[in-house]
């Protein structure tokens, strides 16, 4: 018999757990509808072929799939060779395929700019390990059909907002442009058909730094010349001075001649930026010239949510004008912020819901159970509450109702009159 | 290449649907929690043997299998006979299993009586017909811990405070005890080996009426004597007076001697309902002695959720004393009502959030990104808010925005002031 631990690298929610995440939950997702998104939902599996035509990168690895009912043993034999055959769906391993398909299927009933909110669960079979879990929850928010900067903006504004709506005010975002790096890897002199491969190790600077970096270009034996113009440009002293943002700061982090309509345009979205902060603080935004972000989707505006509490990105996202043109023959423009659900409900302390009390009513065993109901009734006019039979070890059940979330109590025995119980805080 | 449709026999959830399917399931989750209930959420999916226990009845037969992960073509053919070798896990077919398998995991950190809310998507491989989805979202309410009547009371008292929030006021429960069924059939002269079979006809009481079910009992060769006895009783002239609910009307609907435990058992049920609706209104309860519920588990209580306006049932449970301990090897008792959401998203009036105000900006191509994101920031303290490009046809863009379900709307040039935007309403 199977054991009754969830399946490996899942896990179980409990309630005080739960209560916290759907709290978020309602957090951002009222911050969302107030920036004019609108939530949407699709079915966890999509069909097999979908997860797989390329567009998931390694994530379409790590994918659970659904064998199709009513395969005999002599059918499962014949596919056995081709996974096609036996699987006809798949749990779907991010909500941006999904989104794709959503748009391309129901195009003609959503609006011509349409502003997603996605919120749910996705699945990678990964390899289980401390705070990481094959089943975990992705929020969402996309904006398709607008090609202007005035989408980038929603969607950092409205991230930003649901974040300190969250309590972590002080977030910035980190951002670059898919186009900065093809020009400065062209500059550098990197031919058209290494730059993919040059992304992959300049997306490890954070881990390995400018001298593994370097390194690891003369491994793949990238031209010698761009790796020699990349280093010197690296170790410039200016480099890593980011901050404030605006366009002296990109200019001064990019090599000289940067193309002027790149750099307005990401000008232009730290002003939105600013504007959408409602104050005269400092643009949370720092320009990161070597962020890439690993999806081979991305087209333009690429950004990352940095907090200074931790250390890691709590989410991201960026501009993926070609994706929905696979499905649709049609090509849409579309970007998107994704925040990182998981690693937000780890960061944030425990909270109960301000101001609601939490009722534990303690009966007699022999209270008439219409007598007790009644009770119950008349209680829940003051907050939540829950019935507990009285014990020996009364003060162990109020310390147990506490630690639970209760904040007040009441006792009863037959016959008390109904309204009329005393309601005592929890110590 | 797939079709962008979403997998056969499942759907996608669009804007306005999926607000309003929110909105539900926030009144619910709302109401559960008042009546002391804790929410919890177990992973989607659970381990094939336990989805396969012969606790789920045909529920296990419409089960969607994941293939194990690394199996190559030479394990695929060896485990072509065997569905366990090559399926290792399945997408919950209901939120009953995964319930028992959770409290039998965590109850060493749950309360000694628990009340689970559970709301989530379950799957299931039927035919695909109008209304009916092969994913949906079953929100269930359990107690676990309690063998008393205070269970069934409290359940019953929460699901229908939960639909009288949702706007169904009204509704009523229709209720049967299995221990009812087990001593009619044994007074009738049904041997206990056939009783299971008969229980099955007699479920089809409301599609095939007394005739039919006496046609078929005699078909399966049940006790010839026994039919005699139990076509006699259907066609006792008092038999369908149902109300009002208490002690004489449960014995009158009853072959004579019902054993008093278990007529007290349901006559206090009803007083605790009554007691909870916290009014002198007729008890909203109606004994029903044929009621039977199709899930082999039950072992007591059995009771389903009915509305005036609907013939089908909105809901129903039951109590299982007997399921977790399968799992724990301890027997706890637990009793269960699900809310059958997507006939009440089905029934329930489209409503928008009332008193919300949400408010379209159209907004001239050249007004600046900076300050249009300042104007959205500033009408948001009215609501939410949504931009769209002014287009030539004005009027459409409107009536789009109102279909919608936008309340107002405003205008913005270049060089406006920020927070001076007249808000007008949507005709």
């Amino acid at each position: 018999m199977a054991t009754v631990n969830p399946p490996r690298g899942m896990r179980d929610i409990l309630p005080a757990d739960k209560a916290r995440r759907e709290r978020l939950l309602a957090v951002i997702r009222e911050r969302y509808l107030a920036h004019g998104f609108d939530e949407i939902e699709t079915p966890v599996v999509e069909e097999y072929d979908r997860l797989h035509a390329g567009i998931g990168g390694d994530n379409e690895k790590l994918s659970y799939n659904i064998l199709r009912r009513g395969l005999d043993a002599e059918a499962i034999r014949a596919g056995a060779d081709d996974p096609a055959a036996l699987s006809d769906l798949g749990l779907r391993y991010d909500l941006t395929v999904p989104l794709a398909r959503f748009y391309a299927s129901n195009r003609g009933q959503l609006p011509a700019v349409f502003r997603a909110i996605q919120i749910g669960p996705v699945w990678r079979a990964e390899r289980p390990q401390k705070g990481r879990y094959r089943q975990f929850v992705q929020c969402d928010i996309d904006i398709m059909g607008d090609d202007s900067a005035r989408a980038e903006a929603e969607l950092i504004v409205a991230s930003l907002d649901a974040l300190a709506a969250l309590g972590l005010e002080g977030a910035s975002v980190r951002i670059n442009d898919r186009r900065v790096l093809d020009w400065m890897l062209d500059a550098f002199g990197f031919a058209a058909d290494e730059r993919p491969g040059v992304l992959i190790t300049i997306d490890k600077l954070d881990k390995i730094g400018p001298d593994g970096i370097v390194a690891e270009l003369r491994e793949r034996g990238a031209t010698a010349s761009a790796v020699e113009a990349f280093d010197a440009y690296l170790r410039r002293p200016q480099t890593m001075e980011y901050n404030p943002y605006g366009e002296a700061q990109i200019r001064n982090a990019l090599p000289e001649n940067a193309p002027d309509e790149i750099v307005a345009h990401l000008v232009g979205i730290g002003e939105a930026v600013a504007a959408g902060a409602g104050s005269d603080a400092e643009i949370p935004l720092v320009f990161d010239p070597f962020l890439v972000r690993g999806m081979g989707y991305y087209t333009g505006t690429i950004f990352e949510l940095a907090h200074p509490s931790v250390s890691y990105s709590l989410g991201g996202g960026g501009r993926y004008d070609g994706m929905i043109g696979r499905f649709l023959g049609q090509q849409i423009p579309a970007v998107g912020f994704s925040l990182g659900f998981e690693r937000l409900a780890d960061l944030l302390e425990p909270q109960s819901d301000a101001g609601a009390q939490a009722i534990v009513l303690v009966h007699d065993a022999d209270v008439p159970l219409a007598e007790l109901i009644a009770h119950k009734t008349a209680l829940m006019e003051h907050g939540r509450v829950r019935l507990e039979r009285r014990v020996k070890n009364f003060k162990g059940l109020l310390d147990r109702s506490a630690a639970d979330g209760y904040t007040a109590f009441a006792t009863v025995s037959a016959g008390a009159a109904v309204g009329a119980l005393e309601i005592k805080p929890l110590a």
